[in-house]
Formats: C-alpha cells, structure tokens, sequence
C-alpha cells in the first residue's frame, strides 16, 4: 500500500501523449497494491490505473501478465484492459520503470464477504478459468509446492520466533504435502491471489476482478482452494461452511468439478495455507521496521493451515460430493 | 502522503448515505496530504475527496477551513467546494476521526514551474485575497510570528546537528525580525501555505487551489512573501527575478499593492523562510525513521533564509517598485 516511485507531471505527459487517452486531467498516487505503484489517472478519456512494475515482479513476466489482462477481457471477464499506444504496445517505462495503462474499474472490495460474496466469487472464479483455456502463453506457478522447500529454509530459523514450535510444524506440512500432492488434476490460468481485496463490488455483483501478478499456469482447483482459504474464514479463525458451499456451488454452475478435484480440496487448502503462510512469514522476519508497507500477520494462516490439517476428506468441511 | 486512518466499505456506504451524491462506485486512498488522510471517491454522481481529519489538525478550527472553502467557491475562487448533507452539514465523522466530503478538482501540480506559472498564481493568490475580504469567521496565523520563539526553542538543541552554527544563526534572525516585523500592513484571509503542490494546472492554467488548512488572518503581503520562496527560486537555491516579477506583476493586477507592503517584502520573505525552515527542523529532529512521511528537507529553506538575510529592499529582489 505504497507509492515507491513518484511520477512528475511532465514525464506522464510525455508518457501519455503515445495513447490515445486526450489530455491529462489528474493523477493522484493510490495506497493500493504491495507490489507495484499505482496511480489513479483521469484524462479526458475517462479514469484509468498507471501501474509502474517495482522489483518483485520480473520484466519477462509482464507480457504473460498483460496479454492475460487483454485475453480475459475480451472473453468478457471484467478485469483490467491495457491500453495500447497508437503503435499497438501496452508496456512503457516511466521513471525508469516498466509501466502499463490499464482501465480504471469502478467498485468497493468487501472488508467482510458474506456468502453472497462467496457465491459471486465462485462463479467468476470458474468464468475466468474457463476464459483462460484459450491464452496461449504459460507461466509456471513460482509460489508453487516446489518453491516451498526453499521458503521453509529461509525461514527455518526465524520461524520460532514467530510461534514456538512453528518450524517444526511447517517441515512437517510439508513432508505431508510432497508425499501427498495431488498429480494429474485439470490445470489452465489460475489468478492464484484472488483475495477479497482484488475483488471488486457494486449493488452485490463483481463489478471487477483485478491484479494478475500472480497468475500462472496451475490446478485450476488449487485457485478453489486458495479462495476457501481467503474467503470462507471468519475473523475468529472459524471455517464458514454456509460460505464454502456457496462458493463451490456457484463455481460448479459454470465449471462442474472434474474427478478428483473436489478429493483434493483438503491438500490443496492445506498447500494453499501453507504458501501464504510462508510468504508471510518471509516477509514478517524480512521486512525493515521502517518499510512503507507492514507485512501482514502470518498467525492468521497458521491458525488456517492447522484446521486444513485436521480435516481428512472434502465431505468432513461439510460440502457435498457431487 | 500517507493514509493514516483505513476507512471500511460498509461505513463508507453508510457515511455517504447521508449526501445526495447517488451510489458510491469506488474509493481509493491517496498519496496526497501531509496532515491528513485522502481518500478519492467516485459516486454516481462524480468525483469526491474525503479527507480525514488527522491529530495536528484541531477540530475547532474545521468550521474555519470549510466555511472559508465554501465561501471561496462561492465567490468563483476554484477551491474544494464542502458537500453538505441532507440536513445541511459539512463535517461528518467516520473512522472516529471528523471528516468531510469535498469536490474533486482536476487538475496537476506543477513540479518545474515556469515564469508562466508564476504569473499565474500571483493572479489567483490576489483573487483569494480579495474574495477572502468578506467571510465572515477569523482564526489568528497559529504559525505566525508569535509562534517561532517556541519554535526556536523546541529546536535549539538539535538545530546544529543538521548544520553547524544553525543554531544561533535562527536565532539571531529571529532577534532580527522581532525588532523589525511589519505592522499595519492590510490583513485578511490568506492560503498560508500555496506551494506548487497546492496549485492544480490544466493546460497552463489554474485549475484549483487546495489544502488551506494554514489558512488564518495575517498580513496579505505575507501570503506573497510565502510564494516568492516556494515559487521563485530554482533548485539550486538561485533566486529566480523573471518569475517573482511575473508573480508579483500578476498580483498587483488583480489586487494593487497598498502602501508599505512592496517595501515589508524583504522582511516578510525571511520570515516566511525562517517559518518553514523551523517547521521542517522541528519535523525533522521528531520524526520517526519509522514514519509514513518522510520530513522535508530543512536545508532548502535554510539557504533561501540566507539569500533574503542578504537583501536590504525590495528592489535589489529586482522587482520593480510601484
């Protein structure tokens, strides 16, 4: 939630003058986003997000990410759309950084879904892993179980002092998780971040699903998985099964599950726990006291990852085979 | 440029419901506002700012900075106009913290400004003075000269830590202006704090003026001596005669100075100079490595001191007398 990159008046116009947007009215730098800077833009076109690439994500990547944005678009799916330059690009640089001009979607993230949320969610989940069949281009899933070994090391020693004993259960996770991970699942383009914050609501309905700088090519039942995790936990750490089963429900009314995805829900909700609690992990022991974004608390899916564990089948979270 | 406070959708939602401003479609929290926290909202009914009001702004004074704003508009100054509610109010209160809904003005802030802009704001600044006459309600210049004594105290034993001698020479400047500050000059409302930062611009000319949470009572000529040290030197210190004398010409277009104001330019730029250099002294010797806000640099406003300690009249600026 942070403008690392500030961006003058001069060197926007200069930018914007290749798109065929009119005149620069305002921008303003938006507390969104962890990874990039944002800027909020309006021109005589219309609002429209400038997102500047920091970091943490790869150049190589953004064509994945950008011809995603463009594929899905076109297929319906209300998310972001780059703007091309007048000669067809849609990465720039701007203060020395990659940059890209996407349109500005109107709507409100929901701080506490409730299972209509859940059930908007499902649908638009599966209506994107539906859309993404066709994109041509592949990523591999970098927070994928593979790169779990090498989060667990990197956290290995600091992890006790987070939650004592935590080092030892997070080793033990994923012993569970290597020997058990479900193989030959339907794959495709999963969103793999689909929070309640990239999420975008109006009157009740996605208005707009947004940041795709996760996106990869992965078990389109791990997004499932992600999303149960993100979604259907209650503040106190309590699983919301009415969330779940709508959430899943309204999934299956555009893509009905295929053998042996609805099995896998539990690993993959526990891998799912995992991934974020590592990441977060790394970040909670990583990250300067003084950094403009404070790293979000890992205990949050500690307490998520240790109920997956104790759930041994998908009809145990209360939802119905089908 | 921070959101200090998080605002929820829902309470938002209900926040607005109050206003005649249709559905809310989106907020966003903005990089903008030292004091306060910003945030961009779009309504069915256009574009807003919602500003929280922050601890270094004293909710008796609010009544002061909105009514001058709604006056201001009124009068055809292009400002911040305060929505009021259904019932008539123009401060509210969410997130526990006041706040108020204002318009949103587009518009870009210039970070290399020309003569050209110069000249600009020199009209719009007369504009306010002379539209500022009639409002009714009056809060005394809390930064103004009977303030920097404290300053100066608060600040003295770390002034030297930042540069050598700094100390004493504040001090001695202080002696300086206490013997010689201006009295009888015309007072009135003026911006106090019309940085470049606070001046929108669309194609070369002003959009809005904004932020006037300095604004007070004090010597019109006060306001220009403030101008002439945020608008007229170049980054390299050098002072920059083309623009003060299209600032100043531009001024004196709309609003004639009275006699003895041209001749107090000298004493009030070094004053203006020593307010802002003790102000960001004071931030930068209290300011957490820890904070939101980076502290401004006292340095820039240390050498403009030093180049007003230097001139005698208002003349030897270069500026033309009447």
């Amino acid at each position: 939630m942070a403008v690392y990159t500030e961006v003058d008046d001069d060197e926007l116009k200069a930018f914007l003058s290749d798109y065929d947007v009119g005149a620069l009215l305002s921008f303003k730098g938006i507390a969104e986003g962890v990874e990039n800077t944002n800027y909020l833009v309006h021109t005589e076109a219309g609002s429209y997000i400038l997102t500047l690439y920091e970091r943490r994500v790869e150049r190589a990547d953004l064509p994945f990410f950008l011809g995603l944005m463009e594929h899905l678009a076109a297929a319906g799916i209300a998310c972001p759309t780059p703007i091309r330059t007048r000669s067809g690009k849609v990465l720039g640089d701007i203060a020395a950084k990659p940059a890209a001009l996407v349109s500005y979607l109107e709507g409100v993230w929901v701080r506490r879904p409730n299972p209509a949320h859940c059930r908007e969610i499902g649908a638009a989940m599966a209506g994107l892993h539906l859309a993404g069949a066709d994109f041509a281009l592949r990523r591999p899933n970098t927070l994928g179980p593979s790169s779990w070994p090498g989060l667990v090391r990197e956290t290995a020693s600091s992890a006790d002092t987070v939650a004592p004993g935590l080092g030892a259960e997070v080793a033990t996770t994923l012993d569970e998780l290597t020997r058990a991970w479900p193989s030959g699942l339907p794959t495709g383009v999963i969103h793999a971040d689909l929070f309640p914050d990239n999420v975008f609501f109006i009157d009740g309905r996605i208005s707009g699903l947004i940041d795709f700088y996760f996106a990869c090519n992965d078990a389109l039942a791990y997004d499932i998985a992600i999303c149960l995790n993100a979604w259907c936990f209650e503040p106190d750490a309590a699983f919301n099964i009415t969330k779940a089963r709508q959430l899943l429900k309204a999934y299956e009314s555009v893509r009905p599950l295929a053998g042996g995805e609805f099995e896998a829900l539990p690993l993959l909700a526990r891998g799912a726990a995992l991934r974020f609690l590592l990441t977060r992990l790394y970040d909670w022991i990583n990250t300067p006291g003084s950094a403009l974004v404070k790293p979000k608390d890992p205990g949050e899916y500690l307490r998520k990852l240790r109920f997956h564990r104790a759930v041994s089948s998908a009809s145990e979270y209360g939802l119905d085979a089908r």
